[in-house]
Parts: C-alpha cells; sequence; structure tokens
C-alpha cells in the first residue's frame, strides 16, 4: 500500500487491527473504505495504512498506522510519555525530540505500547466521517447523512461484521508463560500485561492482586481465631475494628495505587474526553446541542421515563422472583431440619445441605438471566455515550446482585438471628458458588474452545505453519471477549462476603485467598486463548466501582456492629453482668457511630495520591502553566 | 508616566491599587521599584502604569495598567469570557477579536469588572520577582536572592506598609444606595455586587441571601406549629423528615447557584493555579521541587510535627476551659433553679435566666479569645501556601466553634434530657449570642469611626472637594478588611441551631430570618464604609464551607432522630401502647438509618450544576478538543 506520510516510512508494516466485511460485499464500498482510511486528515480521512488482506476481493481489511500519524493521534488524546529529564509530560507533536524514543521514529513501538497503538488506530477509525457522500458506495439504497460516522453506519447495517485487534504471536506467548504457565508464585508482570492488554485490562489483574494479598493478614487472623476456637466478646470487638480499618485501608491504599500506576501509564492527567455516541444509539434525527451536528437525537426525558416505568418495574419483578426463591430455600431449610431430626441418618445429614445447594444454584442462575435482561433494557434505553450505557449497566446489575447475594443472608442475620444457619450458608456459598463461577467462566469456554479445534481443521501444531493472513481470520472467528464486568462483580460479591459478614465465619478470607490465587491464572488463560484480544481505553482507576467497594465499606460497618449485638456470646455475658437489652443496643449505638467517624477519618487522612505522584503532577501543572506565559 | 505599551494607550488612566511605602524610605529604592513595575514583560517586569502619587518623595506609588497587558494577564489566568456568539469562552489574547468588549480597548471597563481588574493588578505585582539585584537599591545591607518576590520580601522588611485596591467613589455610592439604603424589601444588587467587590464577597452575600429565602419555609412551618401548640408525635417526626430534606436541599440546589453564577462570572472552569509561596512564608532557603527555584523551603514534616506536637495541645487545653464553662453553666443553672424555688419573686424570676446570659457571653469571649490564637498558631505553622494557611485556621475555629456552640447543648439533651432547659438555652442563645455579635461586627466599628472622622480633620462635606491624592491615602488609614471568615462562621452556627435543634423551639428559623435581614444590611454597611476595599480572588463555589454546612447536615439527622427517641411526648405515648423502650430505641435506630440513606439519595440526585450550565461546559470542551484538533 501506498504510504502517504513521506516523513517517516519504515520498511516494515505490522498489521494492528482487522477490520471484517460481509462476505457477499460490492467491491466499491470496500475501496470507498479502503480509500477513507487512507486519506489525509485534511480531506476528512484517518491517515492510517490499509492493506486489503490476501486479495483485493477478500473481505478482510487490515489497518496500521504510521508513526507520525499515532503521535499526532496521542498528541490530541493528551496521553503523558516519558519526558528526556525522566518525568512525565503531556505530549506535545511539535516537542516530541525531547521525549524519550519519540524522536527517531524507528522506536514508535517503544514509544507507544500495542495495546496503545491499537486504541489510537481504533479511535481514528471510528471518529471517521462521511464528507458530501450521500448513501454507501454500491449501495444507492443506503442514505448516509453528512458528518455520519462511517464505522458506526456499516455496523448497524450489517456490511461490517468484525473489527478486532490482532495478537501478536510471540509476545502472547512470552506474556503467557511469564503470567500464568508458571508453577511457583510469583507476582504478575503486571508490566507487559498493561503494554501488552492495555489499562482496563492491567488495572483488573492489579486490583485483583492487591485484593488478594490484602486478604491475607485478614486470612491469618481468621484460621488463628478458627483454630484456637476463640470465642468470647473481644473477639467480636476486635474482628469489628479490624474489619472496619482493614476495608477502608484497602480502598484508600488501592487509591494510591493505581494513581502512581496510572501516572506511569501516562494517564494520570487525562482529562475525560468528548466521547461520541454510541454505535447502537439510536433516535429521530435532530441536532445534537454540544457539536450542532446533525445526528440521532433521543431526549434524555424519554430515556428517564422508559427507565422509570420499564426498567424499574422488571427489576422490581425480578427482586420479587429473588425474595421468593429466599422464602422458598427458608422453608426447605426448616423442612430438612425438621427432616433430620426425624430421622438420623448419613443420608439426611446430606440432605440437610441441599437447600443451601440448590438455592446457590438459584442465584448463579438468577444472576445469569437477569444479566441478559439488563443488557437488553439498557440497550433500549439509548443511552448516548459509552459511559453512560455501562454505569447504568453496572447500577442495574449492582442492585440485583446486592438482593440477589445478601438479601437471604441479612434475612437470617437480622430477623431469624440464626448465627449457626449463617454461618452454613456463609460456606456453601463461598465453596459452591465460586466452583460454578470457575466452571462456567473459564473451565467451559476453555473444553469448548479444545472441541471445536478438534472438530475443525487441524491441531495446534499445523497452526503455527499457517500463514498470516489465514491466522489473522482464526483469530475473527473465536468470539469476543465480554469484558471485566464479571470479573468485578465477582470481587464485589467477594468484598461483600468478608467485609460483612467474616466475622461469622472466620475462614472467609482465608477461603477467598485460595480462590483468587487460582482466579488470576484462570482469567489470565481466558484472557490469552478463548477470547479475541480485546480493545482497551486508558483509564486512571477503576471507575465506578471504586464507589460501588466503598458503599459496602460503610455497609459493612452497620452490619459488623449490630452482628456483635445480637452474637450470643454477648448476650450471655451481657446478662450474665446485668447489663440490660436496651443498654447494649445504646452502646450498639455508639460503637457503630463511632467506627463510622473513624472510617470517614481513616480514608480522609490516607492521601489519594502518593506523595510524590502528587509532586511530579504539580510540577507538570507548574511546567505547562509557564509555557503558556512564556507564549 | 510613560507607556510602553503603545498599542493601546488611553487618554485618562484610572488608579487601581496604591502602594505606601515606608514614610522614611531611601528615594533610590522608590525608583527601582517602580522601574521594575513599569518594566516589560521580556525584561522581567509587571508591565503596569505607575504614578509616584503627589509628587516623587511622597511614599506613595499608584499603579494602574493599560488594556494589553490586563488582557495577556486574563488569558494566563484562565478566566472565561463572553465571545461573540453569546455564550462564555476561555479567553485567548490571539482570539481577543471573537469576545464581546474585548475587540476594542476603550471597553476594558465593561469587559473586566473593577475588582477583577484590581485582582489582576495584584496578581502581576505579586508575582515580580529579582533580576540579578543582590540587594535592595538604596539599602546595601538588606540582601536579596535571585528570584525572590519582591513585594513579599519588602512587607516582610517593613519598607511597604501598605497594599490596597482603591474604592470607586461614584459606583461605591451607586452601589450602597441600591444595597443597605433602601428602605422596601429587595432582593440585593448581586450584579453590581460582584463588579465592585469580586467573586468571594458576592458568594457570600449570595449564599447569605440564598440561605436566608431557604430558611422561610421553615420558619413558616415553626411559626404555625407554635401558635397551634401542637404537641404530639407526629409533629416531631414531621419536623424531623422536613428538617433532613430541608438541609439536603438547600446546600444541594446552593451548589447549582453557585455553580451558575460562577458560570456567568466566567470563573466554573478555572483550573487551580499554581500559587506563590505566602508572604508570611519562613524556613531556611532550600530548592522548591517543583520550580526548581531557591527559596525559602520549610519541610512539611516539621510542620506537621509542630501541629502535632504544640497546636493540638493548645486546641485541648482551650477545648478544657471550654468544658469548665460548661460544667460551671450547669452548677450556676441548678443554684438559680434552687433559688427561684425558695423565693419565687420577679427579681429571681431575672436571675434564672443570667447563667444561660453569663454563660453565651462567655462563649463569645472565648470564640474571640480562641481566633486570635488560632491565627497564631496557624501563622506559626508556616503554611506554605494561602489555601492551606486558610484551610488550617478554618478548621481549627470551626472543631472548637463547634465544641463551644454545640457542646452544652448536646450534654443537656443526651445526658440530662431536659428540654424545657435546653429550650431555655436555645433562645437565649439566639438572641444574645447575635446581638453582641451584631454590635461588635457593625455598630462598635461604625462608631469608633463616626468618632475617629468627628475627632480627625472636617465632616463628610469637606471630604468630597478634597483632592484625589487625599481621598487615596484616607482609604489607607481606615482598618483592612478581615475577611469573611467570621461572618460564614456565624451561618455554621446558625445552620447547626436550625438543624440541629429547631425541633425542640420552632421558632428558631423565624428569629433567623429576622436577624438575617438586618445582617445583609450592617455586613454590607461594613463592607462599603467601615473598611479599606477588600482584594478579591477568583472562586467558583464557597469551598471548605460548603463542606462543613453538610457535615453539620449529616449531624441534623442523628440528633434529630434521638431528639425524637427521647422527647416526653413520645415516649408518653409509646409508653401508654405498650412500646418498651427497647423497641422505640429499636424504631429509632432504624428511622436514622432511613434518613440517612434518603439524605444521601437525595444528594445523589439532585445534580450539582444545572442542566443547561453542564451543555454550556460540554461546549466550551468540545470547542477547544476542536481547536487542538485542527492544530
Amino acid at each position: 500500500t501506498k504510504v502517504f506520510c513521506t516523513c517517516c516510512l519504515s520498511p516494515s508494516v505490522e498489521p494492528l487491527v482487522a477490520i471484517e466485511l460481509e462476505e457477499a460485499i460490492n467491491l466499491e464500498m470496500k475501496r470507498w473504505l479502503m480509500s477513507r482510511i487512507e486519506a489525509q486528515k485534511k480531506d476528512g480521512g484517518a491517515q492510517l495504512l490499509v492493506h486489503p488482506g490476501e486479495d483485493d476481493d477478500s473481505a478482510l481489511i487490515l489497518v496500521s498506522a504510521t508513526p507520525c500519524t499515532l503521535l499526532r493521534a496521542v498528541e490530541v488524546l493528551g496521553l503523558a510519555r516519558p519526558y528526556h529529564n525522566g518525568s512525565m509530560m503531556v505530549f506535545s507533536y511539535e516537542d516530541r525530540a525531547s521525549f524519550k524514543q519519540a524522536g527517531t521514529d524507528k522506536n514508535i513501538q517503544k514509544f507507544l505500547t500495542l495495546a496503545e497503538r491499537q486504541y489510537l488506530v481504533t479511535r481514528e477509525l471510528e471518529s471517521l466521517k462521511t464528507q458530501d457522500e450521500t448513501f454507501i458506495p454500491g449501495y444507492p439504497k443506503e442514505k448516509l447523512y453528512q458528518g455520519e460516522c462511517i464505522f458506526q453506519s456499516l455496523q448497524k447495517r450489517g456490511f461490517l461484521l468484525k473489527f478486532y485487534p490482532l495478537h501478536n504471536k510471540e509476545e502472547l506467548d512470552a506474556l503467557a508463560k511469564k503470567w500464568y504457565s508458571q508453577t511457583h508464585f510469583a507476582p504478575q508482570p503486571l508490566g507487559s500485561i498493561h503494554a501488552y492488554f492495555g489499562d482496563t485490562i492491567a488495572l483488573y489483574f492489579s486490583f485483583l492482586q492487591f485484593f488478594t494479598f490484602s486478604l491475607v493478614p485478614m486470612a491469618v487472623l481468621g484460621a488463628l481465631m478458627y483454630l484456637l476456637s476463640w470465642d468470647s466478646v473481644e473477639k467480636y470487638l476486635l474482628f469489628a475494628v479490624f474489619n472496619v480499618v482493614w476495608s477502608t485501608a484497602t480502598l484508600e491504599f488501592w487509591k494510591r495505587r493505581s494513581a502512581a500506576a496510572a501516572y506511569g501509564w501516562g494517564t494520570l492527567l487525562l482529562k475525560s474526553q468528548f466521547e461520541e455516541p454510541r454505535g447502537n444509539y439510536w433516535g429521530p434525527m435532530g441536532v445534537n446541542p454540544i457539536t450542532k451536528r446533525r445526528e440521532p437525537y433521543y431526549p434524555s426525558w424519554k430515556r428517564k421515563l422508559r427507565i422509570c416505568l420499564v426498567s424499574g418495574p422488571i427489576v422490581c419483578v425480578f427482586l420479587g422472583i429473588v425474595i421468593l426463591g429466599i422464602g422458598t430455600y427458608l422453608w426447605m431449610e426448616e423442612w430438612v431440619q425438621d427432616y433430620h431430626g426425624r430421622n438420623d441418618t448419613l443420608l439426611s445429614l446430606l440432605v440437610l445441605y441441599m437447600p443451601c445447594f440448590i438455592h446457590t444454584i438459584y442465584i448463579c442462575l438468577m444472576n445469569s438471566v437477569y444479566k441478559t435482561i439488563a443488557y437488553a433494557l439498557t440497550e433500549w434505553a439509548s443511552h448516548k455515550h459509552e459511559q453512560g450505557h455501562t454505569l447504568h449497566i453496572i447500577q442495574h446489575t449492582m442492585k440485583f446482585n446486592f438482593v440477589n447475594c445478601f438479601a437471604a443472608m441479612f434475612y437470617i442475620t437480622f430477623c431469624l438471628k440464626d448465627m449457626q444457619l449463617l454461618r452454613k450458608r456463609l460456606v456453601s456459598l463461598l465453596v459452591v458458588s465460586q466452583m460454578i463461577n470457575q466452571f462456567t467462566e473459564s473451565l467451559l469456554p476453555y473444553l469448548l474452545n479444545k472441541l471445536s479445534f478438534q472438530g475443525g481443521t487441524a491441531g495446534k501444531k499445523d497452526h503455527q505453519d499457517e500463514p498470516t493472513i489465514d491466522r489473522i481470520k482464526s483469530e475473527g472467528d473465536i468470539p469476543t471477549f465480554p469484558g471485566m464486568f464479571d470479573d468485578y462483580m465477582e470481587l464485589f460479591v467477594q468484598f461483600g462476603y468478608v467485609s460483612l459478614f467474616s466475622c461469622v465465619f472466620p475462614l472467609t478470607a482465608a477461603l477467598l485467598v485460595l480462590n483468587n490465587v487460582i482466579e488470576i491464572r484462570t482469567d489470565a488463560l481466558k484472557l490469552c486463548r478463548l477470547y479475541q484480544k480485546p480493545f482497551s481505553s486508558p483509564a486512571a482507576n477503576i471507575g465506578v466501582w471504586q464507589i460501588a467497594f466503598e458503599m459496602l465499606g460503610f455497609l459493612s460497618v452497620v452490619t459488623n456492629c449490630f452482628l456483635i449485638g445480637i452474637a450470643p456470646e454477648v448476650t450471655e455475658v451481657s446478662a450474665s453482668h446485668g447489663v440490660t437489652s436496651f443498654q447494649l443496643l445504646l452502646f450498639t449505638i455508639v460503637v457503630e457511630h463511632a467506627l463510622l467517624v473513624l472510617k470517614t477519618v481513616i480514608a480522609f487522612v490516607i492521601p489519594d495520591e502518593p506523595d510524590w505522584v502528587k509532586l511530579k503532577v504539580a510540577q507538570i501543572e507548574y511546567r505547562s502553566l509557564n509555557a503558556l506565559k512564556r507564549k
């Protein structure tokens, strides 16, 4: 392919992103699309490198970019890069000679990671807009309006089937070796993960590792308590205070950790970007009040109405079904207790665990059914931006998951006050639900993948020798990555078990550590082998999940205090000392409020960013102010 | 004076800021200072207009600025101004022709308000730094280091006595007429206040007005309850819920209001500025890690140590004194009750109110003594930036005020559970402390001012005919404005009375409305006539005060709920229905937690910025992104 930008022509071009069109596509359209991708910026193109795949007739388009285009895109994005003096600096194309590795064009692969290059190319492709075409070339009936996003339009009409970043075989193998194939325990290669998969994925694995490490002291304390079978009032108090300090400190230190990581990635100072509307956004044509462009415009009051009148009731119905499930579970629980009481055999002992087991499966089932519905409802609400869309899904699913996973536990705790049952339930949830999760998340896709390979063309050996173009095509055939959503949700539920109920069953943390050590490997395997390489956008923190975890932290203070207040050991001791239940309750309230204040103070005292990051940020801001003054 | 910038020479120059030097100053120094102020930017000067006052020998320097210098300063500051299409836009000097009023240089007084021009001049003066002078000209012994702030250095050494913005007689008279001289009730001329006094002052008066208006429904409800002498359980519940909704909604809507105002002032998008160290900042010479300049550097760990080891204990001692005062007060209270019981005369009835009265005076006294000490301690902690300094003072004083004003009330409420006494105390605090405040804040300075005028040269009539230079001098002689700190603190305490305790004495809100209607006028009088014109910096919100008020809001939920829980009416009713005190407490806890959640939800649901402001901000950001792309 011809390279327009003569300033930075490199001998070999690495394909970054593949586009797969419909098989029976009109060639005129393919040529048009390629020419638009190649066209220069000033002509409204994306100024990228493009290759027509095997031959001109194939449905594949490979896209790459010259260093020059990438560097300009970095400037527009506002990413920070290492400056010659060692600290990070918001990249400026004019001043590129002062940045490490950016001066010479050969070093682009060191200057920008694979994930970053792929993100930039995607961004350029997705912002490609129609100029004065009134219809899609080759398809006179498919009208286009001026300034329509070409990619979204083609995707919506079914001309563009797939659109995926490409794996780099060598890098992936090297990463896999360091990451999950090793047998000894070593920290994850977070740098390589970030370079290969990008910010969001690296943040998830970093958080998973951080969370697992932070669980260790909790696990040790819990295991000690369990082994010593220490059952006293002090134990409860100690555990409650430890819990509050632990949950707050963990979340605060994670914020610092992610700020430090984001500084190194250059995303810490990234301003929130102006977002193009989502591909699936629909509505009647209108004028965008921000850009003043003509485009589909769905009024936000209609969206709110839809959410209130339809989504709301549907969620309520589902919550009703969940609560019905809890009722049935509690009824079954009573029945098996009764049955076990009447005929005390080994079978009846096994039956004793059945209700919990069945209900846990029910919960997992409900979760996945609800997820499908939440996605459909959110799609139907037609959120304009990806951000609002994701936020809406997370909110919906989190509320539901919260009720689904914790409602029964709250009921057992505060209404039945049956600590024995709570403990039993916690154990069964921890063991069963995690087994199910691991199975459906990784093992099942893995087996399916194996099966399809064997049923398909050949074994793995031939696979390595096949030409690049076939490898690229086969990458397009495996399923797309569903996002980190389920994985975060799993951690959310884990965090809930630990912070809300672990004082009832101190081994919780230990079980979770064990689970997470395996989880890291299965998640890594899943990401590397079972799915298409995911797109990844720049991120500086885990976003809304941080808030969700912090809310659980606050709730944990309340549950912990009242768990203590109603614990049989505590009530016994206080009764023997002549403390009335009124006084005990009063005491519990005072402790609860004190702990809430303590929590707020801890969160406030620990700065959100390490001192060195603060200093670096101040330096960057000072420099850019000075640059403005000198202008 | 010679004007360097020939592009914008205007016939008459309005003096903006006056500098008063020591009387017996070496003329060489005055000339040096003037030349540095006049020098062009590229020579390290401030590029301002300067006038030597009456004659070259006088100690006065008058400073003004050409429109050109002001416009460049606006760009560096990053203020937004009205664009030709009607919306606000971050000002750019290059693009100045597109801004309303800025194209022609004559309109600078319409383009920038008096307060803004004075702020910009001050900013330029304060950022004036030494170039290669090694000592102050005329004083070879006074050494200077390179890059030292000239103004701070002269102030520290006592060469520069005063430094104040000048009043504009006509504008001030017009403003005063509209503001506090009128007899009928009309909203304040907030636009003129902002133009004349600047952002911080306008925000205070705007908040005061908003707060007073928001008190009206509360006052009506309270007055109705008082008149109908409605004493039932429902009253308490209604009041508590109303209180929670009211306090949350007031603070949230205020945020919206201030965001809308800040948009109009162009300060909403203002980024936090790099701050020069404070004038009184001291420490051994070191290297500033951000700017890499040599300057006094006081390590922050030493500051923290000072705060912990000295400020902390001193604050504790003061809190001890306050608590001692409360003890004495409660003892006196008991004694007078006893006295009144023994001899029931008119005198003893009067004596009955004495403890409250004396303790209120004690509280006011302690407040002002403590304030002096808090200022001294904060100064001694050597905060580097004005922001940290102010924050520290506010924190210190707020904690103390909180204990000082509310501790006795909390004790009476929760330990003595004496609603009668609480009511009596609230009334006496409201009436007496506000009378004292109004007196010391406005009436006393006013009288002193009057006295000094009569004892001084002449009456007001001659005053108007005196030459400008004498008026400027006389402005320097009146005291400097102490800042809005005390006024905000007063509102903080008011907000506390209303939200924490008003369910005990429903007339609270009505009394406060009455007080605030007067307060607006006395504060305005004070600002216009009794003090030097204050400097004002750009601001978009009331900053830390917003957080302080919100914290009070959360506390109010707790107190309101427990005030209900222990109210005699409620306990009587519940006892007659066979509800145990344990159940009542449990109910109170549930209500408390529900209200806390309600409060959080309300705060979350009401957006912090009105929709139109959000849209405008998005438009501004979109435009600046596009400008970057086109570059």
